[in-house]
């Protein structure tokens, strides 16, 4: 058991057809990834940290020198049979959501905190692992594997442009754009820029905007605590002035996001297992 | 003489207010943090470096185990003394705009380079410095000062959004938008981002989009290498889909996006110094 079996796994994720996302083996793989960082994390010291976020509290772990990214200590699950039967399990009531929540949390923060304490400064990995979940998840939800560009005509060229991930639900049905990041902080007006050039290629209303994220928490070094860094007014000024997001996803939601439900213009911000009971066509 | 010189001056540049940015104290300012660190940089151990720009070349200055940035050898002037004086005379004839974009060029390359080799991983004082820098010169251009937020209107309530440079030429006259980057890469979405904000709150085509960039040079460290990371294609998309930006200003163009001025839809891209013979009324 070592960080190396995390990496495999990882690069067996990492190496899979998009078409396969949704399949038991790749789900399998994931599952492999997140025991080995399990261990990893329950071996390595835990830090309680000050929580600036009212009504959460957070803990790192630390190994050598290195210390890992903020978990939320309410929404990590210890047991690692818990997780796998919630992540396994079928989404159709309220308390299945929840217990999905927990369980992508646990799997999303374990495998990036065992990456944070063994290696420095990788931001990506944990970045692309998260993206690979979530591309499980929707693929799971939506039935559909995501295609990750898009072709753009105009009159002199045709070229195809890189995106997140879209779902394509076939003839007269709607197509979803699923941008994924671990936290979004002042890159977050790229998930409302990328929504106009969709707009603009496909036709307003036709591709529904979704954002998926793990959290906004950021630990100040110097103090040890913990804050959520978000900026719901430039939120809102990109809803009225960019394009329109549908919602937005996260496994540990950032309470002043989820007000953005509440006053015009409305983005609804809710937890992530809440989008296997969400009438998403609506 | 030394490094802290340079974090002298630019301290004075940065504690400057936005009304002051176009004083001759402040060009001054600008002109002693580029004479010491044209000095360190001399000091300097240079390295040549294989260019992959075609009709470019390119060193680094090197002191203990610091690298700097790529530096165009035919862009850079050694002489101070031609540098002040083409940074502070008059710009009217394209041989003075050559020389400005030139002297430009050397004051900003050199303040960066002596940043590099001096302190690691530091990305901030390089881009705050260059965009003081390029905040003058368009003031001194547009003969009014810029502002750094504007104001959102909505029916519930009343925001402010901090924003790159406006430069508001008063009633019946144009503004200008003129986001400022070292570099632009994969983050450039943000420029037609913030413009189709600016568009959507003022009004199309009331306030013009002026792109300001150093260079898009990038050190390949294992080999040695020079290349220019350019994504023209995605420039043309942004256009057609996002927003309108009318020109880019470079002080080391980038061939690819100058052929940009060529084809539909039309991005202008040109040396900085053109910025003051331009009609950027038209």
């Amino acid at each position: 058991m070592s960080y190396k079996d995390i990496v495999k796994a990882y690069e067996v994720l990492k190496g899979t057809d998009l078409k396969d996302y949704g399949s038991d083996a790749f789900r399998s793989e994931i599952l492999t990834a997140y025991r080995f960082a399990a261990d990893l994390v329950n071996r390595a010291k835990r830090v309680n940290l000050t929580s600036q976020v009212p009504g959460k509290s957070y803990f790192s772990v630390r190994q050598g020198k290195r210390t890992s990214r903020a978990i939320n200590a309410g929404l990590f699950e210890e047991s690692k049979t818990t997780v796998e039967r919630s992540f396994c399990g079928p989404v159709k009531t309220k308390d299945q959501a929840k217990a999905m929540t927990r369980a992508a949390y646990t799997i999303a923060i374990s495998v990036c905190a065992a990456i944070d304490i063994n290696k420095s400064n990788d931001q990506k990995t944990p970045g692309t692992f998260f993206e690979l979940l979530v591309g499980h998840l929707m693929t799971r939800r939506l039935n559909v594997s995501p295609q990750t560009e898009i072709q753009i005509l105009n009159l002199e060229s045709e070229k195809r442009l890189p995106t997140d991930f879209i779902f394509d639900l076939g003839k007269g049905h709607r197509k979803y754009h699923v941008p994924v990041k671990t936290s979004t902080r002042e890159r977050v007006i790229q998930v409302w820029a990328h929504q106009r050039v969709l707009d603009g290629v496909y036709g307003v209303g036709q591709i529904q905007g979704m954002l998926v994220a793990l959290a906004e928490t950021k630990v100040e070094k110097k103090s040890g605590t913990v804050v959520e860094i978000c900026l719901p007014d430039q939120w809102r000024i990109y809803q009225m002035f960019i394009a329109q997001m549908k919602a937005a996803y996260y496994l540990d939601v950032p309470d002043k996001y989820a007000k953005l439900g509440e006053t015009r213009p409305k983005i609804e911000v809710k937890p992530l297992g809440d989008i296997f009971l969400d009438d998403l066509d609506s």
